[in-house]
């Protein structure tokens, strides 16, 4: 095995620490987040791979934003008007999702292509090529102390999903979905099913498939 | 496309709900921590799915803990003494390390037969088996208001990986690792690369390859 102190990490670079660091925590998910500036009316779109489950009832979702990052507008948006939505990003369009990290001088869905869509009057745009889409509103903001990372917790309200992906016990097969996973900073994976395992019960160990 | 309102998911019941709210953020990655109780020298292993980065510089990562679940353990330790290993679940031993998330009477260690390793004299038990391991200690402690979830952020202190795995410029390449994604609350997956594509700009869309 290869050994990598934090101090050698940091002596290794900008770049090769935040490759490295990146990869650590492994497979991240895709999002697009939609929200809209409600003074100029302007749309913004950007991919964010630090979404996560934060509990089912009521159903709760986090994200992390980054500090002086390029995603400030979705964060502003959000923190103005306390509506957007997650798109997932499936093999389809994740060459369009990339593009929306670029610094454009206009809206995203513009820039790339990706069609806007509105749906039940929800007050932020959904991303149309998008598998699975949920509405989201804001319900807290923390600031991690360490590095000024913000946490904002979110309120799930609707989910938009392909019907063929919902299984019966509610489980969404995103196989179904083509729904990608990323690496790193720049990384893009499909992904194959592998098996659901029953829940787990102690002297009973999971029976080879 | 089939809609779910919250109310909706509320009312189709516990499990139904648990399994659908899971599945919504995406393919989560799968780390096994490994943590001992100081007192009793008592080791324990458990799976989550919700490590996540927090920065490069300093080299930080977060973990949700939901409230009263089986990892108590886990959490009770690292507050009690502030060490931990996050180990990356590869498919060689994705089954043993859902075993671990059974409630046993004696350590996931010697109940599931995945190795104890200790390494650099850190106070905290790896697994032999896992190709990229880590060694963090506490840094914070937020218990979020929305639900009690317990958000813990932990330096990253040291690592091991398999090496041909790191590239020149920093990348870990997860696929060489043979490490899975998660989704829902029991469902594995197996990974392959698309691509890594280059810092996205505006007027240059990227190539389609």
């Amino acid at each position: 095995m290869k050994h990598f102190t934090k101090e050698a990490l940091l002596a290794a670079g900008k770049s090769y620490n935040r490759n490295f660091v990146n990869s650590l925590s492994g497979y991240k998910s895709l999002n697009l987040i939609g929200s809209i500036n409600e003074e100029s009316a302007e749309t913004n779109l950007a991919p964010f791979s630090q979404v996560f489950h934060v509990g089912a009832n009521p159903p709760t979702v986090g994200i992390l934003f980054r500090p002086h990052s390029v995603e400030r507008h979705t964060l502003e948006n959000i923190l103005q008007n306390g509506h957007f939505t997650l798109n997932q990003v499936s093999e389809s369009f994740y060459k369009e999702a990339h593009l929306c990290s670029a610094r454009w001088d206009k809206s995203e869905f513009e820039a790339t292509g990706l069609e806007e869509e509105y749906l039940n009057n929800f007050k932020a745009p959904f991303v149309k090529e998008s598998p699975l889409k949920i509405a989201c509103l804001l319900k807290d903001k923390i600031t991690l102390a360490v590095n000024e990372t913000v946490l904002i917790i979110a309120s799930i309200e609707e989910v938009w999903v392909k019907p063929q992906a919902v299984e019966e016990d509610g489980f969404i097969d995103l196989d179904q979905l083509g729904t990608i996973t990323v690496s790193g900073i720049d990384s893009y994976h499909s992904v194959n099913k592998l098996d659901r395992l029953p829940y787990a019960k102690p002297f009973k160990p999971t029976e080879k498939t």
